[in-house]
C-alpha cells in the first residue's frame, strides 16, 4: 500500500462508492459495509457518516474513536453485501470472508488488503450521534494499492442493486473557480 | 412528472450523484451544484448536505429553509460544471443555461425540467450550519421523468471528472436483514 496525502480523502468519498468500515474492540477487528457517508469539507479532511447501535461497530467506534473506512471495487460485490447482512456479534468476518487485516499507522483498526484505499480515522464530533447516529470523522491518513488492476467501485442505489462505475469524462478544464482541488 | 414517496429518496441519493440544487429568494430562482451530500436516515427521510456562505444559495436557503435537489444526467455534464462555476450573484444561471423551472408542490424552490428527479425539501435541522455549514433537509415530494431515455448519473471523483453510471448488479436475495428496503 502507497501513501496518499490525507486531505485528499475527498477524492475517494465524493464520488459516492459504497464502502466498508473496520473497527477494533481492543480483543479482534470487525467489519461492516456502509452507505450513509459524504464529505463534510477539504481540509481539515472531514468525513460525516450513519453509524448505528443496530450495528454491532458502533460500541467499539463509540468506545476507542477509531475506524477505517476501505473502498471495494467490484470484484468485491458480494462479499460487499454478505457482510452487511451478518453481524459480527456472532460472526468473525475477516475470517469467514478471507479478508485479509493489515496494521494501520494511527488507529487499532485494521486496513484491508483487499480494497483499493483505506482511509485511517478519527471520530472528531459527536454532538449529532444522538439524535441522528451521525459521526463527524477526521481522515488522518490514506493508503491505497497502486497497483491493483480493477478500479471500479460500487455505488449502491439502496436496494440491493449497484452501479458499477462506468467510463470517466475529464471536465478540468471548465473547473476555474475550483482549480485549486486538482493537484 | 410522476410522483414517488418522499422517503424513497435514499434510492435516488445513496449512490452518490452529482446534484442540483435549486433556491427560491421570492425574487428569483437560483441553481447550485453540490457534491457533499448524504442520506442520514429512511424515515422520517432525512438528507446531510454541505453548503456554505461562499455559495449564493446559502441565502435563500437559510432564509426560506427550502430548496430543491434536482438530479442530472450524463447528458448535462457540461452545464452541471458550469454551474458550479459561476454564481447567481451576477448570473441569472436558470436563463443562462436554458433550465425549465417547473413549480413544485410544497416549496418556493422550482423543479428543473431537464432532470431525472427531483426532491422537494424542507430544512430540518440546523444545528451544525454553523460549525460545518452542514445542513439536515427532509425530502417532503420526489418527482420522477418515468420517460426519460438517459438515466445515466455522474459521480465526482472531486477533481473535475466525474464517472459516469455503467451496468447494474442484482444483489437483492443476497439482502436478507434489509429486506424491507426492496419494495
Amino acid at each position: 500500500m502507497q501513501e496518499m496525502p490525507a486531505h485528499k480523502a475527498y477524492r475517494l468519498l465524493e464520488a459516492g462508492p459504497i464502502v466498508l468500515v473496520t473497527t477494533h474492540d481492543g480483543e479482534r477487528p470487525n467489519v461492516m459495509t456502509m452507505g450513509f457517508h459524504m464529505v463534510v469539507q477539504h481540509a481539515p479532511p472531514l468525513i460525516g457518516c450513519v453509524i448505528g447501535p443496530w450495528d454491532h461497530s458502533y460500541e467499539a467506534l463509540t468506545a476507542t474513536g477509531e475506524c477505517v473506512i476501505a473502498i471495494p471495487t467490484v470484484d468485491l460485490a458480494k462479499k460487499v453485501v454478505d457482510i452487511g447482512n451478518c453481524s459480527g456479534r456472532s460472526v468473525d468476518k475477516f475470517a469467514q470472508f478471507g479478508l485479509t487485516a493489515l496494521p494501520a499507522r494511527d488507529v487499532a483498526a485494521p486496513l484491508i488488503g483487499e480494497c483499493l484505499a483505506n482511509i485511517e480515522c478519527r471520530v472528531e464530533d459527536t454532538s449529532l450521534v444522538e439524535r441522528y447516529h451521525l459521526f463527524i470523522l477526521r481522515a488522518v491518513r490514506i493508503w491505497t494499492d497502486p497497483d491493483r488492476k480493477e478500479r471500479r467501485r460500487l455505488h449502491h442505489n439502496g436496494d440491493g442493486t449497484f452501479t458499477v462505475d462506468g467510463r470517466t469524462i475529464d471536465l478540468r478544464e471548465r473547473m476555474v473557480l475550483w482549480k485549486q482541488f486538482q493537484d
